[in-house]
């Protein structure tokens, strides 16, 4: 029997905002496999789980996803990703793979079950939801993102100008994910809309390292961690 | 010492959905006030809590929130649920309204916040984030809402044919939510884009009583529940 592959959202990262279910999946799980930063920094998510279920009492298995732009290596990695979880699957061990937020979410577990089922098409493949930052973003502002007849958006503020100015205009709030790089740009677009007051940036929503900016315009030329967001509310 | 006034999302249905945050808040809350519905219909979100903590040991105050499209009547009604809250806070309660989903999506707590503000504004009001059926959706289709460079819209189905098309046109992804009212309009509005195959009709989901609508256009005419969302992934 093939175990299961389940993708266990973990939350934005206060421990506290993991639900009851990822919980128990993660207690009953005897494989956790969690994205691994190159650089010896500590995953987000795996210091999630570690506070929840006794590692050593768990086959942990850290997962380094390629970075390069290079197809034929990128397929290469990737295929050595998901194989690394097969073998497990196919020995009938079930693994969790812990993302931070939601899996369904900009996260690289869309890729992995993508890859795994490629690999083991009889997989089964479970997605428990997590709050994303998006969500957390809401609450930690006290901005509700809609309500009534009002419309939200979620979109990577690396897309152009002109798309960021057309889903700007057209909805009552709109989310910029991967703020981070293109911060200036992102400055420029609010301010051509008249928009730079309904704005804020928000790093590590939820975390005990969570930062909030609400003059925007101050942040022109800051060097801002990658996970932040910002949230533009009419 | 006024005391502090919480919104507790609890999820999409399945209480496991709800989070070791919420849960905590709570068991510690004395006051759990909650949606009643008007005919005598049970409240999911207190179903929800009543699976975590003893009834018994709490104040359950049940709020019905107005209808009417009266402006003065509405007002007047809304004032009166806003001070069956305050009354609890101004002796120094802490309450905990629960809600369906997130609190800051679509959610009563969205006005209730704003009008026990306006009676108390120096009280203090902690949205607690939880899983909204849009997130939920997206992991029980087991489709993801975006990845990569992609965008994704919330959008009420009660929108105008054009603002829907548009927003259909120009996202990867839209979940559109309050559909069951709509739902031949909306119909008709895939047909017209091409998109009807790329749509999944979802009710409840993750609640025991879930179910999911693979062939959308076999739903033309038919009567669906509220809390019945579709999402268009292209």
């Amino acid at each position: 029997m093939t175990g299961r592959f389940y993708g266990v959202g973990v939350g934005p990262g206060d421990p506290e905002l993991i639900t009851v279910k990822a919980y128990r999946v993660l207690k009953e799980t005897p494989v956790i496999a969690y994205p691994k930063k190159r650089r010896g920094s500590r995953s987000y998510a795996l210091d999630i789980v570690e506070s929840y279920v006794d590692a050593h009492a768990k086959t942990l298995v850290g997962l380094v996803f390629p970075m390069t732009k290079d197809a034929t290596v990128l397929a290469r990695e990737w295929d050595r990703t998901a194989q690394t979880v097969a073998e497990y699957l196919v020995r009938g061990e079930d693994v969790a793979f812990v993302t931070e937020g939601d899996p369904m979410l900009y996260s690289t577990f869309i890729h992995l079950a993508r890859t795994v089922t490629d690999k083991i098409p009889d997989v089964t493949v479970t997605a428990i939801p997590g709050i994303s930052s998006v969500t957390a973003s809401a609450s930690v502002l006290g901005w509700p993102l809609a309500d009534g007849d009002e419309t939200v958006a979620v979109v990577p503020a690396t897309a152009d100008r002109e798309r960021l100015k057309t889903l700007l205009s057209l909805h009552d709030a709109v989310v910029l994910v991967k703020v981070a790089k293109v911060l200036d740009v992102v400055l420029e677009v609010l301010e051509d809309l008249g928009l730079t007051d309904r704005a804020r940036v928000v790093t590590q929503a939820t975390h005990q390292a969570e930062r909030i900016w609400t003059r925007v315009e101050e942040l022109s030329g800051a060097e801002l961690p990658y996970l932040t967001l910002m949230v533009v509310k009419k």
